[in-house]
């Protein structure tokens, strides 16, 4: 049989007219091997050589003899995900993806969040094209996902029975959290990571920290501000508390923002261009690819100017605004020579 | 009988007192025509040619009745509601205000929140005198409301029943997203969204949005950052992330902010005046009325300076501070005399 | 029989190896004397003369025993809780130090932490080492306290059950509200406030205010931004929407930054100084230990330039950034000869 690109098996739930909300995968696998991949199909009505591409309802039942047959190819510990999965009393969704294509439905759009805040592949990797048509606006509620048409009728409905209900968000993104909790992470207020980001071990999200979905940080980091769909920090790289990173959704430019490894950027500041590693912008400055820039170098002499964006991914850079004269300089360790050459190799 | 200025049919919660805590109206009206504001009268005790003003409880049986009439009225969508409402096990609280006056009752300021919520009414246009004195401070919990005072007690009986009360709020306001959802409308944590506030169609808050009672956005909108009590977004104007609009409750001059259309202030960024259309905050800069601003016409040439109150309200700004002097700069499309003019009529 | 320290009898909750994850203390005690801390022994195997000190298991039949003791020693408050906890199904937490020393165990961090929730002693006032070795980190649930290693089994039994558990944080601290709610607080989302915040009476955390442990707010405050780790609130001082206080944790210096009376930090601004009585920093300027600060007398005479930490703890200085130099500056309600006096004395 084909290599399968990913497979998610799990629950999902409904709206009133049957429609999937959302679907909750506790294993779900990249890249599985013949032997694994085969586990999940056979046994049954689904036993073609080729399996299906995408979404189907299976029986509990056959989530049993998909559990068999993990059991069998060595792999205990999604088999024990499957046997556990056999224990439900109604259909599980099975997902199968034969290679990264656009996304075609709703349980698809969630095999991939799953497959990211697994950490089984990085931000910016993989075909997400689709996503916001097949997420279904979803009230999150303290009676699970409901409908976002169906809510003002299950509010009163709860009122009426004496019972509360509570919305704690009506969002195409559920709480990373209630699905995936990655090891070695902290996470102050939950409510403020979506489904689909990626944190690395070792990596600390504050209360004023935010993380959307396909973005996020390798870890370790102390992560107090808000990262943006699509930027990604690398290791030990901290945003101080309410700091920005630039987003391409709106407002930002095109250029996906990325910091590299060791960067601050610090308290209420924000940076709308990919720094490299080892780059430090002072509390409350925000950077913007059209930030004019004034260029010091490692002997504290001023040289050129340059727009922010010539100076996108380099490294060891110290951004400030300069408290006497208001100037934005760039302060680098670097020689008036270097400084001029990075400076134009961009022109 | 006269005309209504508002009515209510909803379910109350009280403390153990026996003062309503909060108020639910599934479907507020706003001036109801002579015959939908008589069917919620009649047919018993309360049968007067004009009808008592402000709050009163009703029995279920009533709102069966009030269904019935409404039902003859034509008002088939509220009708269903109070026929729903007619399944309540306890009695219901009925409001009536005649007309727009002070607060007198929680009842009656919760009916205010619900209209301004469900967009019946713009922000800035109700009497909200007497809201704080007749809006308890209420513990938001798993369990429902609790009066604050009574708080301690059922924390520790949760404990010894084994079971857990969480709390989400200790506030005069409610999550908004518990009473009501207007259609269009995404909040990525309903925490930050308090009942009053006015969500337009088309508009989306993100995690880092904020938006206060009596304030809103007109639709559609983005919405990340915090819109203070008494402000009001005009059409596709977009708050950056963390970009903060200055109340008049607190810090804040007198003049009630307010940003027109299509209208942008940046991540991190701030406003202390009055926004025509089409005008940009920087990322970053904060605008107070008393900023001293640099006046840029269209050519590029400098004009005068201003302080930014004299240009509350104005259309096409653009503000930023340069990067190389420091000097915050207000450029616009005008000519250097449109500039003078504009400057000096408010003198 | 010596004095004690401090005192706590509460419920714990466990992992399902029997370590505990946090406890509740519903009346906890800070210097009792000895009638009242005598009370918590004797009558049973604990009666020796010198109690031991740290934490125990006791029965509930222990608590009423105590219960009956505290009533004769005339201390009804406590001896009510105690009579409360009496009825618990399950042992009790009973918590004993006998001088305030490092932390040995996850039920002594939690005495701290309540202590200074319950307002009876002050932000660094209490010894803390071991704090964070001490804390295990939770999985904050809508089914209580769980391990976070021990979460996805808990997700997906939820899942299988038809049920939802819902996570509301991973974090060592849990939320402060769950635990305690002083009187005269408003908290706009308690998700913010963790246990060990000391938020004094007339205090309002809006939504974007945050308080980490051993930190807080003296009171009356109003607080729209972020209380750091070791830092205190004066009186009347009001922290605007997304304002920064820099911590000694991560990014800070080592000097523990406090505001003193009716200071007010603008929106979207921040310190990493010290301030003294009725300061203010302007909305979106950040001071950190390190800016150069030109120095503007009483009579608006430019004087001297100083580093920010050299202002450390003076009161009556506006800080703000010039709107047409860029220049950062401090003016003072002095004379040029003190403001020179003020600058050098660090000297």
């Amino acid at each position: 049989m084909t290599e399968l690109f990913a497979i998610g098996l799990g629950l999902s739930s409904y709206n009133t007219a049957g429609d999937v909300l959302e679907t909750f995968y506790p294993t779900p696998l990249l890249g599985p091997d013949a032997a694994i991949g085969g586990a999940f199909l056979g046994g049954g009505a689904d036993a073609a050589d080729e399996p299906r591409d995408g979404v189907a309802n299976v029986t509990p039942a056959h989530a049993a003899s998909v559990a068999a047959r993990l059991r069998d190819a060595g792999a205990e510990n999604v088999a024990a995900t499957a046997a556990r999965l056999a224990e439900a009393d109604r259909p599980l969704t099975l997902t199968l993806l034969h290679r990264d294509r656009p996304i075609a439905h709703t349980a698809e759009a969630y095999l991939k969040l799953h497959l990211l805040s697994h950490r089984l592949t990085l931000p910016n990797s993989l075909d997400l094209e689709g996503l916001f048509a097949h997420l279904p606006t979803v009230a999150w509620t303290s009676a699970g996902p409901i409908d976002a048409t169906e809510l003002p009728d299950r509010l009163l409905d709860a009122r009426l029975r004496g019972e509360r209900l509570q919305v704690d968000a009506l969002d195409k993104f559920p709480i990373m959290a209630n699905y995936v909790m990655p090891a070695g992470v902290r996470i102050a207020n939950t409510a403020r990571v979506r489904l689909g980001a990626y944190l690395g071990d070792g990596t600390t999200v504050m209360h004023e920290g935010q993380v959307n979905f396909n973005s996020g940080a390798l870890g370790p980091n102390m992560v107090e501000g808000r990262i943006s769909q699509g930027v990604i920090l690398g290791a030990h790289t901290d945003l101080g508390g309410g700091a920005s990173t630039m987003g391409t959704l709106s407002g930002g430019g095109k250029e996906v923002v990325s910091l590299g490894e060791r960067c601050l950027v610090g308290a209420n500041g924000g940076t709308g261009i990919p720094l490299g590693d080892r780059c430090t912008i002072e509390a409350g400055l925000y950077i913007t690819a059209g930030t004019i820039v004034r260029l010091i170098d490692a002997d504290g002499r001023p040289g050129e100017r340059a727009k922010a964006r010539e100076l996108a991914g380099q490294s060891d850079l110290l951004f400030i605004r300069h408290s006497a004269s208001g100037e934005i300089q760039c302060r680098t360790n670097r020689s008036a020579i270097e400084l001029n050459e990075t400076l134009h190799k961009h022109n």
